[in-house]
């Protein structure tokens, strides 16, 4: 396994409370701020034109989720790419349901031109984005991580970046090197935005760490074992959300540390 | 009372985890996909008028809800319900506010014409609509369920589908057939979205089961008593949406079988 | 101090149940509609051109904050704004991340010279609105309260009006009388949208009572007493979302008289 420190990561994290600018959809919103407050990151989600590129000039990090992408947004989403790849600033696009919808999917294809410091989603999504896979249906993923291993490889060597598949185990890889996060709980599938939620964490730690696949990782794993934690404490899906921002909160480094990183 | 068997009603919609294309207002979106995650079904949020017409032929069922509407989604609402239309996929339209506001009001007697299979609306919505009402204030009701009896059967004979009155009682109708639905609790009145939520379940039921009066009641039933769990559990508005979701989920087929419908 | 019966002020919201027009940001919807609801009051969030002006005009109140502002909801933020104007209609605005973008300083500064009721931000949007400051990074302030209140008494002058800088003590003032608020919790700068609804609260309590100025301190002193409540229950900033709404919901006008305003 690559040196992934995650203890440090969490530090880095706290101690430079990065700035995301999340152009997310507007389901998850609320939950993608509230994570990212959680965690010790700062959220805003500003998604006009008139602003989104400016705004992405001085974020720390910039977050693509198609999720509800239409006319203004994505022109919203194509001008914070280019303006965070022009500052050198890292961003994260996440191909909601990509693969099953041709508007989105023709969107998501042009961004990954652009050569986002990350793509994160899960297998359906992954390979249709390699250009291997059918898509599933909304945020379900019809396919399993492992089958989208190679094309995820295949996919960060195009962008030259990392390529994260969400599942029951999330495999990150940078082409070269692939690491795999266990863990979590089934709770985070049945908490809208936990999965949207988790790519705007990955541009926090991605802004706050050196190596785009050891911040990648962190995140996964920082999810993960708040997930733990969360679905001890909670009666269902309902109380599951706030323990798991409480939870968010309260991961340290230690707890970080001892995630089932592989 | 009609045979509605709801244990079967709730066996069905665990069996199919029905996939329900949600075209509604930005303010309930994250409480209306976690309440169908929750009871078993599967959310999906596509607003595009790019998308929305091929995704809502895909779909299981659609809703329809026109809280926050404006140019945009208004024609992804008429592309997705004639698309519904076309495929014979059951959809649900929620009058929001309708009677009150002109623009709303053109749009939704423009969607009754496509003929949902259930429209659910308050008294006040269900009135206006009908063309004999005056309309509430934003998603307040200021007549009562019973008031709009007749003018929810006119206009369910009219649409040849279902309509739903949500009120302290429920009333549930196609013309011929008329259930009301007791219980609940008035802490879903002030939880945003509770009543929102409750037309994507009717969405996901009516396209789990056979009838859509039933699948229409066993929503309605669902809410209800989750809702009184819920009560029983949470000190105050807040920890009462949370404690929903829990009970939406819990909620069996024995606990529905035991609803007040008559 | 000048008069402010808090006590009153509770009596005449829970009394009136005033219908506030939001026109705010997509990611505080839920928890703006929540707070109205919980504290008493009674929300409608209508941003169609179509629409906005006309709901403005029966509204008790509207609140309109730049969030995620875009040329649509510009449009209709303008619409209600004037329509409020029109109709004597209470309004608050609330400029969020004023200073750091120029799109949506420049429709705050024309916003402001349509003189809202009471203008609601922190320290640096405050400045920036002034003319004074250079702005914030998104929701964050990055200048003191006090620093503000020369700002905040001209603008209060030259609108006509109330201005509130929310921060660690909120400053309220008219221009000639200047209210401090403290307490509250740190946990509410962790919970996205607690001061986008405290405009909202602004704005139904402005409805309630006679005198905007003590309106805006009941609005002030209210978040901070239940925020007080939810934080000693809350087992992180998850849990205190739901805390606080309860709270807001519990608070009632013996609570807030102890409040700490000076």
């Amino acid at each position: 396994m690559p040196a992934v420190d995650l203890r440090a990561a969490r530090a880095a994290l706290r101690a430079r409370t990065p700035l995301v600018h999340c152009l997310t959809n507007t389901v998850v919103q609320t939950i993608t701020a509230n994570a990212l407050l959680a965690a010790g990151a700062a959220p805003a989600m500003v998604d006009a034109p008139e602003e989104a590129g400016d705004f992405a000039a001085v974020a720390s990090a910039v977050l693509v989720n198609v999720g509800t992408v239409h006319a203004r947004t994505a022109e919203a989403m194509r001008l914070a790419a280019r303006s965070a790849g022009a500052a050198g600033t890292p961003w994260v696009l996440d191909p909601v349901a990509v693969g099953g919808l041709v508007y989105r999917t023709e969107l998501a294809t042009e961004l990954v031109g652009l050569r986002p410091t990350v793509v994160r989603g899960n297998a359906s999504e992954i390979l249709a984005l390699a250009g291997a896979g059918s898509g599933g249906r909304g945020v379900d993923s019809t396919d399993s991580t492992e089958n989208a291993a190679k094309a995820a490889a295949e996919l960060a060597t195009r962008t030259g970046g990392v390529v994260a598949v969400s599942g029951e185990v999330d495999l990150v890889t940078d082409g070269r090197r692939t690491i795999r996060i266990g863990g979590g709980s089934a709770l985070l599938t049945r908490t809208t935005g936990a999965g949207c939620a988790l790519g705007a964490l990955v541009a926090a730690y991605v802004a706050a760490t050196e190596d785009p696949l050891v911040g990648t990782v962190a995140a996964h794993a920082h999810v993960a074992v708040a997930a733990e934690r969360a679905a001890r404490l909670a009666h269902g899906p309902g109380t599951f959300a706030p323990a798991w921002l409480d939870a968010l909160d309260a991961v340290d480094g230690e707890a970080l540390a001892a995630a089932d990183v592989t």
